[in-house]
C-alpha cells in the first residue's frame, strides 16, 4: 500500500520544512512507496480536517493518520519491521529520542542566522504570515534578530560541539551507517543549507564531512529540490 | 576473575569522581567481581606506571589495563557479553557515545555551582592542588567563579532541558530500564549531590524523579559512601 505524506511546499517547489525532510529520509530509508502531497500554509483546513491539528508532515496509511515527526518515524518502524531499521533495538530507539529532544538546542541561534534569508524560500503568499509570527515570537524584526551574526554563529558552533566531537570518532550518529538519529539532525542542517546562501558549517570540520556524507545518501536526495533562490543570494 | 578498579578517594572515604561513579554503576550492572582500590592525587605515580597516563578510573583485568571511562564501559560490554548489557545493539552503543559527549555541556555551569563546596569533599592534602588548578583554569577564585549563583543555575537548567523533556516521556534515558547512558549522566548529578549541600535539581521535576529512581538502584548504591560533610554544610 502507498503511504501518503503531506509536506510543506515553498517558493517554486522548494521544500522548506526540516520536519518533512527527516520523514522523507525515513521513508526513503524504509524503501516504501510514497505519494508526496505538497501543501501551503493556506491549506491549513485540509491538514486540520485530516489530523486534528495544524502541522505537517502528516502521513496517511489507509485509514491511519499520523502526525508529529517522532510519532511518524516510530510508526514507520513498527509498520515495516522487515524493512531496514530506523532505530535498531528499543534502547537505540529511546536513546534516539534523546537525540531528537536535544536537537532543539540547535534552533535558537540557527534561526537568527537564517530567518531573513529563509523568507525567500517560502511561497510569496506565506511570507507575511511567517514574518509576523516569527517577529512576534522574537520581539523584534527578523533583521534585528540576526544583526549580531558573529554572536549567533558562536552560539550555534557551541551547540554543535557534541556533534563535532562525535564525528571525529565515527561516521554517523548511529555508528557505521545512518539511521533516524542522523536524518533528524541532518534535517536541521538541510533546512539551513537550502534556506540561506551563507554556510553555517565551517569547511574542514568533522561536522562538514558528516553533512557531505548525508547529502550523498540515496543518490543525492538532499539536492533533488531547488536550492536557495539565486536572485536573493546577495540581498543582505 | 576479579576486576581491579582504581578510583579517587576523598575526605574520610568519600568518592568524589563522577567518572568513577559511572564505572562503579557499570560494574555493578554487569554483576562482576570487583576489588576497588582507592587512590589519592598523591598516588599519581602508581596510576601512571600502570596505565601510562594520570587519570582514574582505571581497571585492571589480568594483564589488561584500561583507562578512560568510555573505553572501560565498552571493554566491559565486550568482555562480559552474557551479563546484562550496558548498551544493547551497536546503534545503541554509538548513540550512547553521543550522550556521553553531550554530557560535557552540563559541566561549566555545574562546576561554578559546586566547586567552593566540593573542595571539602577532597582529602585535605588534595585541596590546595584542586583549588590552584581550577582557579588557574577559571581565571578567578572559586568563590568569584560561583558568586552569581542564579546565573549559573539558569544556565545549568537550560543545559538539562533535553533531559527534563525526555523524562516526562520515559523513565530512563535508555527507555524502560537503566543502561550506561543513565549511569554516565547520573554520575554528574551524583557528583553534585555528594559534592554540595545545596541541591541543583528543582523538586517535582521529571529530572528529580529520574534521579530518585537512579539513587534507589542496586540497593541504594548511590548512598553507600559518606555524603556532604555536615561540618561544612553552612559554610557559604
Amino acid at each position: 500500500m502507498t503511504i501518503v505524506m503531506y509536506e510543506r511546499v515553498g517558493f517554486e517547489g522548494r521544500r522548506p520544512s526540516p520536519f518533512s525532510w527527516r520523514i522523507r529520509y525515513a521513508l526513503t530509508h524504509k524503501g516504501v512507496d510514497v505519494e508526496y502531497r505538497p501543501v501551503r500554509f493556506a491549506d491549513v483546513d485540509t491538514i486540520k480536517q485530516l489530523s486534528g491539528q495544524n502541522f505537517v508532515p502528516i502521513i496517511v496509511d489507509g485509514s491511519k493518520v499520523v502526525h508529529d515527526s517522532w510519532h511518524i518515524a516510530s510508526y514507520l518502524e513498527d509498520r515495516f519491521p522487515t524493512q531496514p531499521p530506523l532505530f535498531g533495538d528499543e534502547v537505540a530507539r529511546r536513546t534516539t529520542r534523546f537525540v531528537n529532544l536535544w536537537s532543539y538546542v540547535l534552533g535558537p541561534a540557527l534561526q537568527r542566522l537564517i530567518y531573513p534569508d529563509f523568507i525567500w524560500c517560502l511561497a510569496p503568499e506565506d511570507r507575511e504570515y511567517f514574518r509576523s509570527s516569527r517577529e512576534k515570537a522574537l520581539g523584534q524584526s527578523l533583521e534585528e534578530a540576526s544583526a549580531d551574526r558573529p554572536r549567533w554563529q558562536a552560539e550555534f558552533d557551541a551547540a554543535c560541539r557534541p556533534l563535532e566531537r562525535l564525528f571525529a570518532e565515527q561516521p554517523f550518529i548511529a555508528g557505521p551507517g545512518p539511521r533516524y538519529s542522523d536524518y533528524l539532525v541532518f534535517s536541521v542542517f538541510q533546512w539551513a543549507r537550502l534556506g540561506s546562501p551563507r554556510d553555517v558549517v565551517a569547511p574542514g570540520t568533522a561536522l562538514a564531512e558528516w553533512r557531505s556524507r548525508m547529502i550523498k545518501l540515496f543518490d543525492g536526495l538532499a539536492d533533488k529540490f531547488p536550492g536557495y533562490p539565486k536572485e536573493h543570494a546577495g540581498s543582505r
